[in-house]
């Protein structure tokens, strides 16, 4: 069965919140042809404080809503579920391909800094289970890898400051809370869903000599290689659909959401399903 | 059956994570000989984007739960379920007595600034249910209530940036946001459980003319009444002791709630239950 055969079927892009659209953000603007569906699990995140067996056992049954959809290819755009369930999320899919942000992310810093210096920007959870470390580590054994738990950065995306002066000062004491005499960061590392919406104020503070790697355009670009090998993109003349679809609170989520993809949302364009 | 007649009894503390040990802390610290047990259901949390059905059924579990601890008084020390379950949980638990902290907290700002403008600093799910503008309205309908949501509050006293430049361009900017022409804030009621970290540098910013009330305390105090009243205070030869419980991640509570208890904590300190 190659359920993706069907070139006009969704991408499925799954979520435990709002965050993960500013990865479909990225992959819709690669890929403004294609259908989408992005499920986000809001009446259970977060994920990270979760153990490792429910965010499987909550991963297996958004994704299975999913495919109710008859998606082509998930992305996994929670960097939790990512590090935790992406094995089995692939084995309850296949033959659908399924990917990741964390792997994209590490590929693409290792690829822009050989042998060099990252710095993993994360949450207290996704630097916990250290699957930035261990992805960059096995395509990279020179590289070095520091991971710096930046929780208050999650709050001011979602609270929309994103430029400014506290910005900057949060930014900056991070970034200070993780450099050292014996690591200075070559690249940066947005191991965040949430990041991207503070990528301008990161770059200024580390200056243009320090890679920044957003994982939501690195997964993009993975995105659109897959569906090209595997004949799957979408037709030029298609104008890509989006859905979206929520376990809880529509209206914070098109409140929250519309600054992360990127356009305004109201309540009534998001619906509620139960898992 | 009246169960808090033996004065040895713990006093039972219930919130969904680490920020009722504030409220805890201000109870202890007015009642040293008191003996207490703490539930914290981190493995829920955060309660405020549940829905008002799933918050009184997680309130409910785990105050049965407390109830095995043989408590002779509750405090439901989280603003969310105190604002949404506080009248199922009087049933659930009678006659042993169930306070809240909005109820308090209400009171003494009324107490302080009659016919007075009071600002609530608290979270967006507290501010959505405007439970402390109708406890206020109701206890003096001269009043002016605002009420502004300080998500980045909470991160910033979990974080452990309690004082220095960014709270403090953080706290004046809320505050910017909440007043305007007609409205002055003349209390500044600290309506999250997180927010009595912050509470030196919300009392520099405002002024010695402004009324800051802290939930904590006020409730403190509520207790302090009860319990004088029923006969049901702990002997004052009783050194108190404390039993931590928590629903999930035992070294993130100990860590984080370290803070908020105002005494360090390890994991051996807390103990794993399921509700």
């Amino acid at each position: 069965m190659t359920v993706y055969n069907n070139t006009a079927l969704p991408i499925g892009v799954f979520d435990s919140g709002v965050g993960g659209l500013t990865v479909l953000k990225a992959i819709r603007s690669a890929l403004p042809n294609e259908n989408f569906v992005y499920l986000g699990d809001t009446a259970r995140l977060p994920y990270g404080t979760k153990s490792p067996a429910s965010i499987e056992r909550y991963a297996m049954q958004a994704t299975a809503k999913l495919l109710e959809h008859d998606i082509k290819l998930l992305v996994v755009a929670c960097n939790t579920a990512s590090a935790v369930a992406l094995d089995a999320l692939q084995a309850q899919m296949a033959p659908i391909p399924v990917l990741g942000v964390v792997e994209p992310g590490a590929t693409a810093a290792v690829a822009a800094r050989p042998g060099g210096s990252h710095l993993v920007m994360a949450t207290e959870a996704t630097v916990r289970l250290q699957a930035y470390s261990k992805a960059i580590s096995s395509r990279d054994p020179e590289a070095n890898v520091r991971e710096q738990p930046c929780e208050l950065l999650v709050s001011l995306a979602e609270e929309g400051w994103t430029n400014g002066d506290i910005a900057k000062s949060i930014v900056r004491r991070y970034l200070d809370e993780a450099e050292t005499e014996d690591f200075k960061a070559e690249s940066i590392i947005l191991g965040c869903t949430h990041f991207p919406l503070l990528r301008d104020v990161i770059a200024a503070a580390v200056g243009d000599a320090v890679e920044v790697v957003d994982s939501a355009v690195t997964t993009a670009a993975v995105v659109r290689d897959i569906l090209t090998e595997n004949g799957g993109l979408a037709p030029e003349q298609l104008q890509g659909g989006l859905k979206l679809l929520a376990t809880d609170g529509a209206s914070r989520f098109a409140r929250v959401g519309g600054q992360f993809l990127g356009e305004p949302l109201t309540a009534e364009d998001v619906q509620l399903v139960d898992l």
